[in-house]
């Protein structure tokens, strides 16, 4: 059995793509972009082009492939439908048959996202070795997956995993305005990127806390993280109450699911252990007694996660049993 | 294939057994006192005999007995080791090696009991029709069970499902005592039965809202239920508080799992569509899009919850088809 795979991650601009042989390597990796014209009818056919174009480079036949992973930015349900996805101009769709039927009949596996990359992580990245995984994604938003035996939590509804909207955050620490999904209070609102910003303008613009971050027009949550690791007085307050925040998220989630590991990733997790220590003091403050041993870790694949993660989730369904 | 189990569910004082049938009708129910002397090394010993006299009373042989599904006070590992019951005198056991043992060789299993209670739920109570359900148990402390598929989320440590050890409440709202756990902030220590005429001893010290409790010497969570459905205005601010950090905690779980039902059980739920009315407002409030229609149910098999669900249990793990 020495089939390969493909990972597909679709993305509001690119679709990237993956040939990962069994064992979790990645052979070839390439992207084509994601056109969401016309309600995005062209993306599932942009992909079929795609992955034909190179099983005839590679002199791949259908023999050679187990099937197709696919990761898309939207809930996903239990029976594989797509329930919407914004970015893509997709309403309720069954892209999985449609991508099948593209392809000759190849066996399809779709999820959301967040969570195909957290099986990714689990698989071959942060989370390496353990069978239940939690995972939180510190972007533009904050997203998430749960890992249990290997497999994805999709939920009832495509929405198990949506860390960032667990609604935590309290009045004083937010402005007025609400969150993207339309609730207040949300991890998301302060723990992503833009929330941390957000959160450091208002600390700065209600307390006279000294701050190098007063004399930039603009700046980042990098920026923010940086001058908290430098030692200013009011990035350092920030960064506390943010990490403070997820850590005790984080604490929550282990109570319910009591996962193995913690893996931290996405564009905020650059702040690397800085973060992580912060977050872990918090989550083993709050949480329950030999949880507070759970180690919280760093993710490893970056932008790969999601095709791995793709490429396992078709294995997974067609009853692969690859190594761990 | 009609083969009976036996559920069996350990409490602190007394074991409850039941003869249960392949479709959860309990056939016979009884209860033996649970000996906690000599580090409670009688207690599996009198489970034994108590099963066999039962058999012999009804004339039933090894070959009519499925298994025996067993709910004890502790964490149970993925091994089904349990890992201490302070209530039970029991350290690390083998509980279900002992059990199978002493009764020939019928396969057991072993859960914790909040969580076996809850699949109690899910099979024939207040979950019935649903494959996957959160169940939170108010009672002397808060408790819980996740189950996913039919099947109790165990998690690595035995841990998964301690919904009452979410660290949610605000410093405000506590004492300076302690959760039973050692932290501080848990939901337990508000939602509990005592939690709850703690916080209320708290808001009748510090304001001066009228309420018919100022008139108690003692009072019970139940009083403050009642004072609130009647109106009383320092009562319904407790529970208008103790019924948001509920609802708000349960629609961070509904964002974790995706459950398609959340039912809520323990002594504080007879408190009933009262209790749930208010949870759900918070509850609906603070979940994600289309979790927020989630719905909030009373559990209904009371003290058989702990019987059916450890049928169920060994039922699952003997792989019997039996109706969802």
């Amino acid at each position: 059995m020495s089939k390969k795979c493909f990972g597909v991650d679709v993305g509001g601009t690119t679709v990237k793509l993956a040939l990962v042989s069994e064992n979790g390597h990645i052979e070839d990796m390439w992207e084509i972009p994601t056109r969401t014209e016309s309600d995005g009818s062209q993306i599932i056919p942009d992909i079929c082009d795609a992955l034909k174009a190179k099983m005839q480079e590679k002199g791949l036949g259908m023999q050679d492939i187990l099937g197709i992973g696919m990761g898309v930015p939207g809930p996903v349900l239990e029976d594989s439908t797509v329930d919407g996805c914004i970015n893509l101009g997709w309403g309720r769709k069954q892209a999985g048959r449609e991508l099948s039927e593209g392809m000759g009949g190849l066996p399809v596996a779709v999820g959301n996202d967040a969570n195909v990359a957290a099986l990714g992580e689990q698989w071959q990245g942060g989370g390496k070795g353990h069978a239940s995984m939690v995972m939180v994604t510190l972007g533009t938003g904050v997203g998430g997956g749960i890992i249990l035996d290997g497999e994805i939590l999709g939920g009832k509804t495509g929405g198990a995993g949506e860390i960032g909207h667990i609604n935590c955050v309290a009045e004083e620490d937010l402005d007025e305005a609400n969150c993207n999904c339309g609730n207040h209070g949300c991890l998301e609102q302060i723990a992503s990127a833009t929330g941390t910003v957000r959160f450091a303008r208002k600390v700065l613009r209600e307390s006279d806390m000294p701050s190098i971050l007063r004399d930039k027009e603009d700046f980042t949550a990098k920026d923010v993280y940086d001058a908290a690791k430098a030692g200013d007085t009011a990035a350092a307050h920030v960064i506390r109450r943010v990490t403070g925040y997820l850590g005790q998220a984080l604490a929550g989630i282990a109570a319910v699911v009591d996962p193995e590991i913690i893996v931290v990733g996405g564009g905020v997790s650059k702040a690397g252990e800085f973060l992580i220590r912060q977050t872990a003091e918090k989550f083993r403050a709050c949480a329950f007694n030999q949880q507070k041993h759970i180690p919280i870790v760093l993710a490893s694949l970056g932008n790969e996660a999601g095709v791995i993660g793709a490429s396992r989730m078709i294995m997974n369904q067609c009853g692969e049993d690859t190594a761990p």
